[in-house]
Formats: C-alpha cells, structure tokens, sequence
C-alpha cells in the first residue's frame, strides 16, 4: 500500500483520535481506523472516560470484515490486562493483517510491548509515519507518564499592550466574540481548567464550556494557597455539578476545607515554598489525580508562577485593538528576570486574525 | 475601456506612487502611468524632494504619443502654480483624452480645481475607482493639509507581554531579525521617524534605515521637553550628515539649544501643558516643517501621549515569544484609564507571523 494512502488513513486516525481530547483522562485520545482494499470498513475512537478504547469501537464496527484489514491506530495498542483486556489482542483475534501506528506508548506496561504482540502473532507492523504530529496530540498522555505532570496550555487574553483590566478592574470586554468563542472550543478539548484564587476572586468565573452545544465540561482546578474564595459565588453553587478541584496549602484553615467538601469539592493539598503554592507540587497533584491536559487562564501571578518553573507547554495570546495603559493589571506577574537570555522563550506555531483580535500561539523551545 | 483595465492601470499608478513615500514631503507621493491602446507609454512618480510631479516624469517618457493617451493618476493633478506649472494644464498641452484619478485633492489650492481644468479642455475624467486605497496611501498628506498635523504610525516591538526590556534595562533582543528589517522598512516609508528622550537616552539610537540599500534617510525627531539628551552620542554626532529635529519645551536652557544647534540639529519649541510636551503641539510643529508621515517608535511615555490624544492613526505591534514579567519596562506609560469604554480602539488591518515573531497592524477606528 502507498506511502500516500498510509498517511491519508492515519491522519484520519488521529483526527478521531483528537475529538476525545478532554474528556478521556486519564487513559490516551486515541483514534482507529479499519481499511481494506481502500474502504473503511470501521472507524472508532477512545470513548468519554477512557473506555472502551479506539481499536475495540472500530473492531465492533468492522465485525467480521476485519479480517485481513489494516489497522491505522494514532497509538501502540494496549498490551496490558487493564480495566479490558488488550487492544492488541482485539487485533489479533480479529484476524486484522497489518497495523500501522506512529510512535511507541511511553506508558511502561505498553511500551513497545503491543507491537511486540501483534509481531509475534504474524502481523505486519509499520511504524514512525506522523510522528511529531501523533506525539503532539498525545503530549499530555505522556508528560504524564513520564513526568507525573499533565501538559498545561497557558491562554492569556490581552489588550494591545498586554494587559487584562482597567486600575479600576474593567475587564469585560477586551477580546471579541469569536476570541471568547475559541476560548471555549479550547476548554473543551482540555482536561481541566485553571485559575488562581486571584482570578476566581475578582471575576466570580463559573469556567464552563458554553455555546457549543456539548454536555462534558472540563474539570474546574483553583489554585488558591489559603481557600479564601467565595462561598457563595459561581464554583461554589455548582460545585456539585460539574467537578471543581482545589489545589492548597497544606496548612489551610480547616473549617474552609470542609465547607469545600461539603459543597462537593475535591481538595488537593500540595506544598507551599517560600510563601507560594508550588507549582511543581500543584501539577503533581493534578497529574496524580488523572489530568492530561490543563487548559491554564491565568491571572497573572499563577501564569509567572508556572512560566518561571518552565511548566508552560503551549502559550495562546489573544491581542485586541484597545490600548490600557501601565496603571492596567498585567497579564503576568512579577518573574524575577534581570536578563532577557534567562527569560523562557517559545517558538511561534500559529499567528492570524480571530474576529477583530490577533490570535498568537506558540510552544515552548524545549517541547516534550 | 473596461473598469478592470482602468482598475489594473490605476493600481499600477497607486503602486508607482507609494515608491515615493517618505521622501516627497510636503508633497503627496503621486503616481501616473500613461497608457494608449492598452500599451503603456511613461510610468512616473513624484521624485524625492516632491518635484517634478508624477504627471510630468510620466508625459516625459511619453513625449509625442501621449496625444489621445488615457492618464492614470493616484491624486487629482494639481491646478496651481506653485514652484513647477499646474499639471492639469501639462496633461491639457500633451494632448491626452481621458484622465482616470480615485479622488480629489484635499489642498484647497487644487480640490477640484484640477479636474475642472481638465474638463473645461474637453477631457474626460472619471474619479471614485480605487478611491479607498487612495485615500489610505495619501492619508499623512490630507491629515496634514486638513488637520496641520502628519500621519502617525506607532510602532512598539514587544514580549510576549508588552515588555519591551527587563527591569535591569536588557532589550536585545526581543523581536527576531525579520522583525528588525520590517522597521527599517517602515522606517523608509515614511518622513521621519519619532523617539521620546527616555528612549534616545536608554537606547542611544541612530534611528537611520540600514541593510536595505538605500541612501535616503527620514528625519530624526526626537521629544525632549528639556532637551536633556547625550551631546555625544549617535544622534547628536550624526546631526549634521542626517537630519535632526529636537522638540522641546519653550522655556529651554539656551545653553543646551544652542549646543544642539552647532551640531546641526533643528530646534522646535513646542507646548508644554501639565508639566509634559504637548502632543499636539508637537505634531503642529512637525507639520508647519512640511512632515506628513511620522513613525514613532515610543518609548512608553510618548506612546502613551500620542495614544490618549487620539493621534495615532496606524498602530504596529510586533509581538516575541518571550515573556518577562510584570517587573519588565512596559511598551506603553499610564494612560489615566478607568473605563474600557474609554480606551482607545483599533480595527485589525493584518495579523501574521513575521520570522518568529508576530506582526499585528492595527488602524484607528475612526481613520480619516
């Protein structure tokens, strides 16, 4: 079969494969499809939750017509006796000829060890086609694996000149509709989304998906070192409805973690260093927890706070046409820099138009 | 002739014009192509210094053949007699049938006149083709016949941010080479280019187009309410070779002024009001020298003066993927904001990457 037919597939196999970002933690997004002479026989993706994987939904669809077909898998396949039994298995079974996948899981109980099984029972297996594009989609999946930590995408929507409030806290609305839009399609294809205590504090967000016509809702992460947030605000009353994590300093004031609980609020105490939380610990937390992708929207001292610990991976800018001014709140905190050379720097992906505003998105140098 | 034979012929016009941005001041950059039977016969544009007109280089290359030719002009031709003869009567005396021009002269020398000239010879004129384009690329030149003033364009080269160096001073670099080589050429699109005194003091800038092969250079303006600017640095020693401008305060140490002007600088007082130079003032000055194009480069205080004055009309923001926090120089100084509402708006021009940066460029709402 073609180079060309090869990647035509596994591209299709990854865009399934995307549309489970968000809401498959903490298993992979991953994506299949089923081919043979040229037709799609099934095609499947890793279900909300993370079960049942991609392979076993295409497999279902194919049914018997598997045999003989070629696998595109945005992933290695499963090996390991999890909560199902191993995709690679599934392939066998099925009779399926051929796989091709782009890279290797980074998961120890998978790594290599699929492709190792299907090898042994006689299946072709051609790797390495899309690489980097297959590695950014599962970015968060492996960060995870291999750091403990999920990938954090850090969105800062901004003036002209970098800042995101008036002195007086006039915020609403510096970016344009289609700005505000793409904030959300960019929450939904996350995990969670994060915010300071700062930030729940002065804008009362509720940080849920809206407009899109879908029902899952990232989970709701608030880093807030002391819990002095509101008890009554947005997070609070819908605590109980749609996930809302706290991330703390261990010695918080216990009548505030149970009035949290009460609410229906997951609290995860994480240590403080030198009078902040530590965003080294707080990511842990998260990742402990299952996270893979955090969708971070600031304010300014939790965005300095993770860009100086270097644990920023994808940077969005949203850049509006309105002037503030140096008395305006900025975007960033302080970050102790003297020298431009120390500053963490990012390589620029994407810059274009969005409605009336500049979208900018850019990775870090040192990505993966 | 078909209107997109006209509109081909008058681009060209428009585009041979904009060649002579920057060095035709206080003329307007004029463009004229002369075309008979679908074949060009002489392409002109206002020759640095403003004469001769476009309309005459161009009947020049035509000689003889331009009888029964069709001119196409970026600006209505001029009716008076000025330093050269009205080009109205010169395209009359060469015998050309039909004049295609976007719009009339602002100048209440010509408004109108030119093209009444032109009719009462029995010539054919057909005006409003391209008539937007026109009027954006002769903007600096109506702003100043209209309002006194030249057109601004604000330039800031940014972090990620709206930093432009860290708090120990550190700037370069913050934006990428191809970023650079785009401000050398703005630089020469227009007459002059504008720092504040914090900026020519911090920076020591030469503020000359370099690396582009060309030997004109725009005045050097730079605001100074005190004129407390290094006699012996790039500017300073540069003054007698390129051009110098220095906008100060009336109430100047004539010490200082006449230091500047021994080295060549030209010295031009202006407002002061509430202890700061007043922008307006400023900018009247620059227009009564004949500037009708200006690029002002900041620093943070001048920006933010230009920018609460209404004054400028082209916004350029240049954005790096590198962040420096909250204790960085911010690209623009206060600007007594409370309200959003009342913040100065921009439209959105163009949005792209440029190198490994992000060029933004931005136009006042109400341009014009």
């Amino acid at each position: 079969m073609s180079t060309a037919q090869d990647r035509r597939f596994l591209a299709l196999a990854l865009s399934l494969g995307r549309r489970g970002q968000g809401r498959t933690w903490p298993n992979p997004a991953v994506g299949c499809v089923l081919v043979k002479d040229g037709r799609i026989l099934g095609r499947g993706w890793t279900a909300p939750g993370g079960r049942p994987h991609a392979e076993v939904r295409a497999l279902a669809q194919a049914g018997d017509a598997a045999r003989g077909a070629t696998a595109y898998v945005s992933l290695e396949p499963c090996a390991h006796h999890g909560k199902t039994p191993p995709c690679a298995q599934a392939l066998i079974d099925a009779g399926v000829a051929r796989v091709v996948a782009p890279l290797t899981d980074s998961d120890p109980r998978v790594s290599g060890q699929g492709f190792e099984m299907l090898r042994a029972a006689g299946i072709e297996v051609s790797t390495g086609l899309m690489h980097d594009a297959a590695a950014e989609d599962h970015a968060g999946f492996f960060l995870r694996t291999e750091l403990g930590r999920p990938l954090v995408t850090l969105k800062l929507a901004t003036s002209f000149d970098g800042r995101i409030a008036t002195a007086t806290g006039d915020s609403q609305w510096i970016t344009g509709p289609e700005a505000r839009r793409a904030v959300h399609a960019m929450r939904m294809r996350h995990d969670a989304v994060m915010v300071g205590a700062g930030t729940a504090r002065a804008d009362d967000p509720s940080l849920t998906v809206r407009d899109l016509g879908v029902s899952h809702q990232p989970v709701r992460v608030v880093v807030s070192r002391r819990l002095d947030l509101a008890l009554t605000g947005q997070l609070a009353r819908t605590a109980a409805q749609v996930p809302v994590w706290l991330c703390h300093g261990r010695d918080v004031d216990p009548v505030l973690r149970e009035a949290w609980e009460g609410l229906g609020a997951t609290l995860l105490p994480c240590d403080v260093v030198g009078g902040q939380l530590d965003p080294v610990s707080v990511l842990q937390a998260l990742g402990a927890e299952g996270l893979t992708r955090v969708f971070c929207e600031g304010g300014g001292a939790l965005a300095a706070s993770l860009l100086a610990a270097d644990l920023v991976d994808e940077l969005v800018g949203m850049s509006a046409g309105v002037v503030i001014g140096a008395e305006g709140l900025p975007s960033l905190g302080a970050m102790g820099l003297a020298r431009l050379a120390e500053a963490p720097r990012f390589t620029l992906r994407t810059g274009r138009p969005l409605g009336g505003d500049v979208l900018h998105h850019w990775r870090r140098a040192t990505f993966g």
